[in-house]
């Protein structure tokens, strides 16, 4: 898709040298921030950034979270919890937790900020009066449609929508726009093998259905790679591959799995060896569609495999399964959960591969960073008859509204354009790491600001990640050994420098 | 639960006869409405209800609504639509369309408006502080909790936990509900089988769950009974069993169905048939779960089978299953998704099964009416590790909210009393009705105002529904031949007697 809004001009300070996230960090900044000029351009008052990550606490969770935490463990497990947090406190990509401490952010909600705490733009179409219609008055939209929902849904997701791509369903989280993709999925699979002619009534597939039994509930399969994550409901748990913990215990489907590329870094050094990789996986791919014993309806794949540990492959990868799956006649769908809105330089990751409208892939899931959830599509993806693919909701206008104003706000702001400029930075500033602090991590990997790279062992990465939680910043990981980078798109170089300056630090207690 | 919130005394117009509604409706109200109560004592002006409904156009839809589905169905399917809304003219019991008709709704999004459209109650929360920071900082309530989320769930879900549950898992909407609910059903019965000493890391199941393989992917199974909805996700659409539409071409579990009892109206008639039909019921769920194949890990079940036709059961049979589940073993998780708050004269419908604490269902899930979605659950469904029963948002705070003015306002209002009462005088209402109208619709049934009644084929069901919608009043269907009553808690006498005059119009047609 293709950004046309008005684009204003980013000023966002030049790094004097590779290393000069070391320099002093006060009064260098040159340009206000981009949440600070937002601020200053609202009527409302916003609170502004703190200069700098505050941690007040000797541990982290704090003395208050560690209370806060006990009680809530009288209702709801805590032990996933890091922190409890101050969200009244915290502003664009700082999180406040109960202590007063004020985390530079680049976690975010496990990947699922946008623009930043607290952000002019979302409390503004927050307080507005369709926001108050949309809270007061939940909509079943499949039945009963407020008059204003194609509105909406054009100045949201239409207005981002993936090339090729011309229709939308929505869900209410990133599990169930997976699992609703692989529905139509599979109800187009059936449909083309039945013909137009079939009649639902009375047949044989109507009634061995309601018992669970094909022909009515076919053995079809949706393919997925070695390591993916694409939810965690009964469906998609099926397809996800990514950890023992996400998937122990719970009944799956026999569906079959594919190897997915294991690239070694520095891509330069290994291109041909990478591109055999590739191309091993595409025929194992293939071999296995043709091989399953349960037919695969479609293939799933994510542009980068972000839970299982920030897997990537090339574009030419993505184009040959597109045309596998062609030839084959298998639907792709890729999910953009985690990757979309504009966290790799692109507003879809998929962008990057560099296909025609022709040859879209058949879904694109979405969540996350849009607030909003579902799944792009074409036409043929419509079931014959309606209340087939349906719930009672079918998405939340609540949401819809708040991916509106993300749309416009990265537009506006030329986020994409922040964030290859932040992430290059990010980049190179941590490749100068990598040779500081040899021995430390490796296979520094990304596009825009989502990037990943490795420690020799879980430990060596847990801690890692707890010294850099102690210096004020929060983040994430993923796979075994990986620590991810999710920072929002309002994410700007003096906060990589933050960043960069406190990973320098941390990697010097290994020295 | 007990609802001990301050009551306020409900002043409701006493029936002058049995078929008082059919007397001209002006000026018949003895007492302000709730609704106009509610807006007397708000600072804020609120719109009050129409005093009738109102159809100005020749169909419905009308040719507004008729172009804006037009407009739709460039972006969506509006196939499953009856009409588009217009929320900003909806107030209480009405419903406005495109057309400026005002339908009196007791259908309400598919049994999902506790209150009422912008109602006082939530519009004011909707405007709050707390409301605002939920919207504006998304949460992954698992991992970074807001310090305030343990009082929020106290101040909702908590105040109307059912007896004996004292956790709650939220969700984000009623599938969801139930597949975790069926997740934590299956961790339970692994973790009860392997005993207290495995190891998940570099066990077996650790490596079989890889490949969706047994042991790690165990053959487990949840129970559910013919003509059953529990939702459309992978998981929860094996247990459901309502209709072929819900379920075709979609791949399912190999799970065990059990029979639901068919009850013969009026009750007081069939006591004794009535009584052995569940105890063949019960038996025969005995020994589905007996010679299941698959191990049953839980029953579910739904205190009225809503989507599958208002299907009822005694409290006895309800009993004897919570027996039953007992001696064998097995959970037993009760889906309130659509009886749940209040709407059949109890906050819970299976408070009326007359369980002891010690005795409450295992789980019990919820959504719609709440708006915000979810389990109850002992402490024993927490998984013995953090991060297995998880996703990225964990529920949602915004509906969270929603959930505890609903509870003050069923509680300030004494919704309970208010259904109990309307229900009584629907439920005679549509006696009277059908002996005034006889071979027109049979088997009238329900409990508070959730109230149903079959018409002899789906053809003159849809035409009364059609009939009834020409008329002003916005009706749903389940099942194959039933109408149902899904209105708010806020559906008093006066909204029933125009809901009655209407059916007694629509039936004349007949005559």
């Amino acid at each position: 898709m293709l950004l046309n809004g008005t684009r204003r001009l980013v000023s966002v300070p030049a790094a004097t040298s590779r290393l000069a996230w070391t320099t002093t960090l006060t009064n260098r900044r040159l340009a206000p921030t981009l949440l600070a000029r937002r601020a200053m351009a609202s009527s409302t008052w916003f609170p502004t950034e703190p200069t700098a990550p505050v941690v007040k606490t000797d541990t982290v969770p704090g003395p208050k979270s560690v209370s806060l935490l006990e009680e809530l463990d009288q209702l709801q497990d805590p032990r996933a919890a890091m922190f409890m947090t101050d969200l009244t406190k915290s502003v664009g990509n700082y999180l406040s937790d109960a202590d007063g401490n004020q985390f530079l952010d680049v976690y975010c909600q496990i990947a699922s900020i946008p623009l930043g705490y607290n952000h002019p733009a979302i409390l503004e179409i927050s307080r507005s009066p369709e926001m108050l219609t949309a809270l007061a008055n939940r909509s079943c939209l499949g039945v009963f449609p407020p008059m204003d929902w194609t509105h909406t849904l054009r100045e949201s997701f239409m207005r981002v929508a993936p090339a090729g791509l011309d229709q939308v369903f929505t869900t209410m989280c990133g599990s169930c726009a997976n699992e609703l993709a692989y529905k139509a999925a599979f109800m187009h699979h059936q449909a083309k093998h039945r013909g137009p002619n079939f009649k639902m009534a009375g047949s044989k597939e109507a009634s061995t259905c309601m018992h669970n039994q094909p022909p009515g509930s076919p053995h079809l399969a949706i393919l997925s790679f070695r390591k993916a994550f694409h939810g965690r409901m009964l469906g998609s748990l099926s397809t996800t591959r990514s950890k023992a913990i996400h998937k122990l215990d719970v009944p799956a489907f026999p569906w079959p799995e594919a190897p997915f590329p294991q690239l070694r870094y520095p891509l330069e050094d290994y291109a041909a060896e990478n591109a055999q990789e590739e191309q091993r996986c595409l025929e194992a791919t293939e071999a296995v569609i043709r091989e399953s014993s349960v037919p695969v309806a479609a293939v799933v794949v994510e542009p980068i495999q972000s839970e299982g540990g920030d897997n990537h492959a090339s574009p030419a990868f993505f184009r040959g399964l597109r045309d596998l799956t062609r030839r084959l006649d298998v639907l792709l769908i890729v999910d953009e959960v985690q990757t979309g809105v504009g966290a790799t330089g692109t507003f879809w990751a998929h962008e990057q591969w560099g296909l025609d409208a022709a040859d879209a892939p058949d879904a694109v899931t979405f969540s996350k960073k849009f607030q909003a959830a579902g799944f792009y599509h074409t036409q043929k993806l419509r079931p014959d008859q309606p209340f087939r693919n349906f719930n009672t909701w079918m998405g939340d206008p609540v949401r819809a509204l708040h991916a509106k104003a993300i749309v416009d706000t990265v537009m506006q702001d030329d986020l994409l354009q922040v964030v290859q400029q932040t992430g290059n930075h990010l980049k190179r500033g941590l490749a100068s790491l990598a040779e500081r602090h040899p021995k430390t991590f490796t296979n520094l990997r990304g596009e825009g600001t989502f990037l990943a790279f490795d420690f020799a062992t879980p430990e060596l990465r847990n801690r890692f990640v707890g010294g850099m939680r102690q210096l004020g910043v929060n983040m994430g990981v993923c796979g075994e050994v990986t620590v991810r980078l999710r920072p929002m798109l309002t994410f700007e170089k003096h906060h990589a420098d933050h960043f960069l300056e406190r990973v320098d630090k941390t990697l010097q207690f290994w020295a």
